[in-house]
């Protein structure tokens, strides 16, 4: 079993690559090798199966075909520009998000062993201009790019796996919060600045109404979802091989009174408000309600509350 | 106001440029000229307005470009690789109809008269594959690849609607019948054989069961609508400029009883039946029955019955 992550470098390519070596297998098969790869070389992550580091530009076809062409039973592909900064450079998220995944899809499909394809896609593929809850069987109207971009994914992984040129499993990931590291351009970094920074007795911007509530998910329920994504049988997803996942809906507000629960008043008084048209913009044209009926049924793990994410956050992050 | 049609060589793309040159005017503004493009240079329209014929593959960027920065105010794009032709043909699907769309999508936003691009797209957008009746707000889960790219070309159009780059509006077609001309690649072809060939005392298979229904429209209500959906206003289409338009739920039986109404037990004789799985799988996987309270809001027109359309067909295909 050789595993290839796209997008390696981020930091749920990371954990996703650090829970498979430390798992040793999947779908019942011992893991051989993984390969991390990303615009810029990954992190090496420790591992008991040989793994070895890549730099792609997904963007560029021959480099995708350069990879891709060592035979991979499984690729993750998590590879993307993200939400704002996709809306600020139409270009750049056309060349990364469109092109590349058309890229991937294509020497995935000029290859003979039908790879498993796990494909990162977004709740920004849905929107706010259609009724809401969202369901299962509603239409993707994205009002951002990057939503735009990861909904043509969505159809052509689909239809690349119609055709049996690779097994496709889409899925879209909540906002994933708590987030390590430095905030980065997506329109949703602050969701966990707001309470990564704070945890560390550092200021943060809040730059939208404390009623805005946004679909969340952990990074550790994310990564295990990716899995689970991946151990399905292809027959489970039958015509559809994209689904949403199972997330929370919480606003702003009781975000922050889980940050004041976990850090206390000091922590709280970390947050500060500035209300960034864009940003809320943006984010409010994100679904906040799912029903996400396919992804339970087929053993999609849910967050418990958001409080729990935040102890999960101090326990995974901050090594307390 | 200058007009370009692209995929001005096929029925639909004549019958508009027709219809637009008699009426000489659209959105309130007389017509000055019309370009028609195709594959294969179209044949020259009787028009009072200048017309003139490009030969332009949709798939060449380069040709696009030249073709486009001629600077037009409204831009019809129904050129595509039918159905049965793009399942058959991966490759040439996804160069006309995936790489054509953006290509004029492009080219149009590099111009800076944000031209009127409307887009054909198709009711093989949907599928069986998700709860019916379909509605506006329904996913699109293309079971074929020339439904998958349709789709992606709506996304690709609303996008750059919302960006400004364009002021796009998408129609849906639901299967056009009864073309006129010779049978073409399309799988829904066999929808207009079964009626053209026998009313011209010619035969005709039919490849699917006769309880088959099929979401239908005649070529006449149509090309009207196409006209509607470039007379609407940019607001009128908010957040979505795709709608799906008007149709009939019919099944073939029905329909060669409006044949035989029409020409006579002597006309039905000459329809033969020789099941094609094929055929008859990629129909089963289109939608019959839609619910187009959006395009109905917006006054698209419907037909009244499928008797009335073979009526049409003899009037204006066969002069009787």
């Amino acid at each position: 079993m050789r595993i290839l992550i796209l997008g390696g470098g981020g930091f749920l390519g990371q954990k996703l690559g650090k829970t498979l070596a430390d798992s040793g297998s999947l779908r019942g098969e011992a893991i051989t090798q993984i390969g991390m790869a990303d615009v810029v070389s990954p992190a090496a992550i420790k591992a008991r199966v040989p793994c070895k580091s890549y730099v792609v530009d997904i963007a560029d076809r021959a480099a995708v075909d350069k990879i891709i062409e060592n035979g991979w039973d499984v690729v993750f592909h998590l590879a993307a520009i993200v939400s704002a900064h996709a809306e600020e450079d139409f270009v750049a998220g056309m060349r990364t998000n469109f092109f590349g995944t058309f890229n991937i899809l294509e020497a995935c499909r000029a290859e003979l062993n039908m790879p498993i394809v796990v494909y990162a896609s977004s709740v920004a593929a849905f929107s706010t201009a259609v009724p809401q809850p969202v369901e299962d069987w509603t239409a993707t109207v994205p009002q951002t790019s990057y939503g735009t971009q990861k909904a043509v994914g969505e159809l052509l992984l689909n239809d690349y796996s119609r055709r049996e040129f690779i097994d496709g499993r889409g899925a879209r990931l909540p906002t994933v919060v708590v987030r390590p590291g430095k905030p980065n351009k997506a329109a949703s970094s602050f969701f966990s600045s707001i309470i990564r920074e704070p945890l560390q007795g550092e200021p943060a911007l809040c730059p939208v109404e404390l009623t805005q509530e946004v679909w969340l998910a952990s990074p550790r329920s994310t990564v295990e979802n990716l899995v689970r994504c991946a151990e399905l049988s292809q027959d489970a997803l039958a015509d559809n091989r994209v689904i949403s996942l199972p997330g929370l809906t919480v606003t702003v507000g009781e975000m922050l009174d889980a940050l004041q629960a976990q850090g206390g008043d000091e922590a709280r008084a970390f947050v500060d408000h500035d209300l960034d048209e864009k940003i809320q913009g943006i984010v409010r044209g994100w679904p906040s309600k799912l029903v996400t009926t396919r992804a339970d049924a087929l053993g999609m793990i849910r967050d418990g509350s958001f409080a729990e994410i935040v102890k999960q956050f101090v326990e995974d992050e901050l090594g307390r």
